[in-house]
């Protein structure tokens, strides 16, 4: 039996499409065009700052995805602009069923943290001041390490915060990379596929693949090594 | 003035439109979804294969890569399918400046090579099996340190290879993080903007940016510093 499980934040327990929800300056369609867009940069300067070896903090990182894909989409904005629609960052809406996972699982006396790739600045105002803070033990950010997921020091410091082996945690997410980079640190994963996709394999598979959190509790509880 | 001019090869010297031309099996809007879609999961796993520290020889990563996106497009596929496709990386076209441009370069007696995330397996028979390889001195690739670009120590592979230093050579492609990752290095970088998109900035600018090659050797005649 696991003790501890351990979350991604964004698209894991925050839905990313909820994104466009507070731009309101925009329609809908040049909102969701720019929601996913940005997105999709955030995680390409992630993973290339990661192999360029320059960490910047993810809220920087962030606005400076926000002003390309404000570029590509030909608007002008200044600094004010872009703080304003960072804001949205702030403001996700969590998937309908975590409140009622996470007290199940706190109900079964398992650990439950999450790890991000975004710093304190994000992660305050989302997680620590949210109605489901209180189901979360840690709340831990690879700006300690200054190096973001998939690297394996990312998922090293799980173990820091966690006195326990590899084998005592389930590391959980949305993100196929996400999954891949846990795996292949050497814990036990689940994929959430909530959109029904194909496992984008590179190296490493999912323990378990569930369409929604509810199952992966069910699986859990079928599951009691 | 610089003494060598290192080119980044797919997308830069080739042309990855054309990776499209060698599927006659697939519908054009088919195939030319398969080809778009494969060149950015390719990336992708690169990107991330380099962030977890697992890399893998890059014709295994792009038939990887190829695997997901025929399940994406829910087309079924056995060894020799993902193998018959796999050719269509050792047969792209070059763009139609290439040729005049590289012999350009050597009347002015600068070294040319090229640096590439593509094992010899890839980079033998689309580039020294080409009519333009008798324009090209070395063909470099990462597969020797196992480190992918925009890595720092992919690019420090060029000054193994020429005895210079830095300010002598001049990084030439036409994808934005391999600019940067040149940049980073500290390198000066040409983007070959042919598309006309926005430069993606993350943390690095190019130092000149060109619609086309043959604008980058007029930069070149103009700025011989």
């Amino acid at each position: 039996m696991y003790k501890a499980i351990i979350f991604d934040v964004y698209g894991t327990i925050f839905d990313m499409e909820s994104l466009k929800n507070d731009m309101d300056q925009f329609n809908e369609v040049e909102a969701k065009s720019i929601s996913q867009l940005w997105r999709k940069t955030q995680l390409e300067h992630m993973f290339l700052r990661q192999v360029m070896q320059r960490y910047i903090p993810f809220d920087e990182l962030t606005k400076e995805s926000l002003r390309y894909v404000l570029d590509v989409h030909e608007i002008q904005y200044n600094r004010e602009d872009v703080n304003q629609l960072f804001d949205a960052f702030l403001d996700l809406d969590y998937f309908k069923e975590i409140p009622k996972v996470l007290s199940e699982l706190n109900a079964k006396n398992l650990e439950i943290g999450v790890l991000s790739n975004a710093n304190d600045n994000m992660l305050m105002p989302l997680v620590d001041n949210s109605e489901i803070n209180k189901y979360i033990d840690t709340v831990i950010s690879v700006n300690e390490i200054k190096q973001y997921k998939p690297s394996p020091a990312s998922y090293a410091l799980i173990l820091k915060y966690y006195q326990m082996t590899r084998e005592d945690i389930l590391f959980v997410s949305s993100n196929a990379w996400d999954v891949s980079g846990a795996a292949n640190f050497g814990f036990d994963t689940v994929w959430v596929n909530r959109s029904k996709s194909y496992f984008d394999y590179n190296g490493q598979s999912p323990t378990m693949t569930v369409n929604n959190l509810n199952e992966m509790v069910k699986w859990l509880e079928m599951n009691k090594r």
